[in-house]
């Protein structure tokens, strides 16, 4: 049996697990001093052609997402989010627990609109009554969202210049940004990203790593205790080379891109096995995660066979489902994938 | 140059690298539910005895303190612990973060008293203006503790039974467990200690993993949102197969202990050494960390060959400084230490 | 001039500034310890027909939400609310502050519905991934609704029930509850709405008090710590006498009933008066605030001698706006409504 | 039976309840947006002589302090007070609820020393782990402190020095701020103690107040959003014309210092009644709270006829004993005290 269930079901990169192997027993001190993390440093500052940029490695993405927001608000001020933001909905209050509300706005197949973000703004300091209320205090998008799609550069100048309007940090949730980059529908690459937000996240875990994400302030700006602030979170790994080490190895030879790419080609053969059979697709997702609308027939048709996810049910009966490939998925997955299909 | 500067200086244990190599490209859920993490639980149960324990795998110290504590206490509850104990000096406000005070006992090489816990409880209840003041909702010991030492059977016994006078849950804190129980001066073994308190966590970052604390409810008690709340703090690892594997090759052929044992070995060592060339210590610890008092002069010779941490400066100029040994450690790195010593 | 912006412009019942003075120079002890607040408490207890019922004197709405919702929710919870619930927009993130989200429900004329409830919870446990999600911890609802509208008895049998089954504290918000209590469309009292909930309060700060709320466990199941909880919430009054004497006089002879009863007495007038003038409501209220919809050349018209608060702009140019009534309203004021209106 | 057992006891000063009484129908808009609060500010500013100053009217002193120290604070920042100081003890964790720890100091008499604060900063930054702990992010102190005594002029302007060097902001918590002016040991006055701190406030529910404690930015530097924090913090209160009405009281002919007067000649009255009997003090207070150290004799001896506060039992058996005054003690209280005690 296969599974398309989601993008971290596998190790690790091998290639990541070989430099594990050959440094394991070089002695580096910890909590991210260590000379991989400072060699990881350098290539993402490169890749991103930013020289001045604050780094910061932490393990998974709730975590990096509550950890970033936290750092950047003040106490009565929330985060703008999609309502479909994973922030809303699956970090089981991970933002709240930290003492922000998440202020949401309406989604478009995950996606936040600049328009309706300047209308929610205006609207919040039209009312009268909004010193009573949370203060926006930042914006929160994914890229790509947590329904595959991805901003045009066009949409993210939109959003960031209504951001700069009113002072708020736009922050960019990439725990699947490598995905997001080597999409074919894709007009930005990471330089251009970095330039456009004021802090993103690298995601590791779902893109070749064992577990890990890149904070990055573009600009080099973080605040100014924030090493102490990720420790206070937890998020500060006493063995910090080996996320060095999975960084340094997915920036060396372009490697976090090419595995992106192979993820997206195995999407694509995702897309065509379910278009040639006559399925219809939830959304139509230029990433790594692919929505096929099935039936129960067609569904017990792959039970035993192929893994995924069911997302929702819908009225009618049928079942949008979510078929996830990554780095990791293999030509016979495909192929068994195929065979069931047709 | 060789460092005994901390106990999390190496990558992990060869095994965890073979296993984690070996089992690279097999898919499995995340979260925890994968199957090496049921099969780690299944295995951590047996060595403590404790068949109905409930176990959860966490990345970190500080993140597994917090999660822990938090988890256990009411809002206006506090946890009483040493004023050496980790969360009360090295977690950057962690507990503080999470809402609750850290009430802290007079330490005695580390370790609290349990005559001296009960006297502060007996004070805390026969001040009227106790409903003012914050409630102790749990008690923190470390073991061993930040300087080395370790509880005895009949300390923890004293300890335990004060906590079940005043209900109060016993949390131990085992970042360097294998490294208590392997020394020799130790007069309990793992289910002994599973017996003593209402939870604990298996070190693993700091014994032979690249990250990863087992936390275990040896009664099967934890509280019933507990994996919900893990994730709130950001703690739940995404592939959380990385843990499960590590936690699995450690307890398999009893190899934590084991690895544990050369550790205590190599301390052994390092102790002997400081002695035969006369050299004091601040503590008489038997476990992994040594405290030798080291003069300006002394330190100079170490230079450029060995690594070590500075601990505190002495008011007559001289340093308490920490050697550390871990699984690790090498015998070249022992003779080096020799030949500069002698 | 004469303002109806709302129902706290004047200071306090005459009663209660009378009683404050005859009482000034008694000597009592601090912290609600005082035999006011023990008067007081019987005569609520006895009004709601609940001799157990544990009761406490807080100062404020916000703060009496926020410390009765963290003093019931785990860590993890959320609460269940309409999503124009007051903790869900006006309390300035005091829910989230406290580390709880705000679960929001559709509302209809304020109020949530209780076979809209259920469905949301059976969605909610029907989602697999809802141990990754803010956990469902008590509902919320507020009599009268921020809209003025008021629940019926068998509105609220439904909700209760739906709450019991699911393990769900059920809270009333009763900010203004004696002008919800007093309005003839309501069909029930004070001691069947403390049977269909578990913890509600009875406001004081906008009927007839310069300040204070009572919260009200009718079951007498407090938790435990809860007085210290109110201190940590920091909302535990140093002269806890201010808020006794005040629920004192107004559970004396009827008070606090009476003088709601006056409230929606010139809430009908109020109605009325638009009404004769063919102007029509936004929402019919049957409590002490009544929402017409006036056009700019109204209100124009009423400017500098009916002071009022705008609610919201409708599309069409028009205003919703607010006319709150209260115990202290006047027959002239309401003439002087009358004379420009007409 | 006369009590001496706190400094709210009573009610409010006559001339209070009569303002109240005489406003009482005037109608003013709420959350401290009336005519008394901008009244009251203006008399307090000139009174400080800061015409720029910040001023927030809030209800009570635990809710005052938790709202300054984590307005000001950043997540990882704690204040550092003495081990005495009111937040450190009696506050059943408020500051720590906001996320902060309180970073205790030694006390002399219930006060820190501007060297000893100075030897904890270096301290601090001397030890290369500091950025794992939390940083210290501001200055507490209470003046009078909770032991009744009082800083210099010298004190507090060593105190504010070394928060200057620090760029530590210092907060006076002035919860009996007038016992401590018009004590005769006091070498400042008020406009010299606001410009010694960054933030203080000005006790009214001990000094004559029903409740309410006016916090003043002299330098008119308040956080950007703190009204809203207020509210988020529960701490605003919806008829603010209650604080406003008070203050302005206070502050008019100089009431607040004279009533304050008052209490320090009635506690020298009290000091002498008991040097008179040869009863020996715990501390030389010179302001309202005296504490003799009596026998349990001496205790039976005023049973019934005078309460008094137990502060704690000495070795010997003797208990030490709080006996405070007010700007509503008697003479009466007084006489029958030095009957008792001849």
């Amino acid at each position: 049996m296969y599974s398309f269930t989601c993008d971290y079901t596998e190790g690790a990169h091998p290639l990541i697990l070989q430099r594990l192997a050959e440094t394991n027993m070089i002695q580096e001190p910890g909590y991210g001093e260590d000379s991989f993390c400072e060699s990881a440093k350098a290539k993402i500052r490169k890749a991103i052609d930013r020289p001045d940029a604050d780094i910061f490695f932490l393990v998974g993405g709730t975590q990096t997402n509550c950890t970033i927001i936290d750092g950047l608000l003040e106490g009565c001020q929330g985060v703008l989010a999609a309502q479909t933001g994973h922030i809303a909905v699956h970090e089981a209050g991970a933002i709240e627990f930290s003492g922000h509300k998440v202020l949401t706005l309406p989604q478009h197949q995950g996606k936040i609109d600049a328009a309706e973000l300047k209308a929610w703004l205006e609207g919040f300091y039209a009312d009268e009554t909004y010193p009573h209320m949370v203060q926006p205090g930042m914006v929160y998008i994914s890229f790509p969202t947590e329904y595959g799609t991805i901003y045009s550069r066009a949409e993210l100048e939109d959003i960031s210049s209504v951001c700069k309007q009113y002072s708020l940090p736009l922050f960019i949730d990439g725990a699947r940004l490598g995905y997001g980059l080597a999409s074919p529908a894709a007009d930005i690459d990471l330089p251009t990203l970095a330039g456009l937000c004021d802090v993103f996240y690298i995601g590791g875990t779902k893109v070749g790593a064992l577990c890990g994400e890149a904070v990055v302030f573009p600009n080099g700006d973080a605040p100014k205790h924030f090493f102490t602030h990720i420790k206070m979170h937890g998020a500060l790994l006493a063995k910090g080379r080996l996320l060095g080490i999975q960084f340094d190895t997915l920036f060396t030879d372009n490697l976090y891109l090419k595995i992106s790419e192979h993820a997206i080609k195995m999407a694509g053969k995702v897309k065509t096995i379910f278009e040639s059979a006559g399925i219809p697709f939830f959304i139509d997702s230029p990433t790594n995660q692919q929505f096929p609308i099935l039936t129960s027939e067609q569904m017990s048709a792959l039970e035993g066979k192929i893994a995924f996810e069911i997302w929702e049910k819908l009225p009618d009966g049928r079942f949008v489902t979510r078929f996830a490939t990554s780095w990791a998925t293999t030509h016979e997955a495909i192929e068994e994938l195929r065979l069931v299909i047709n």
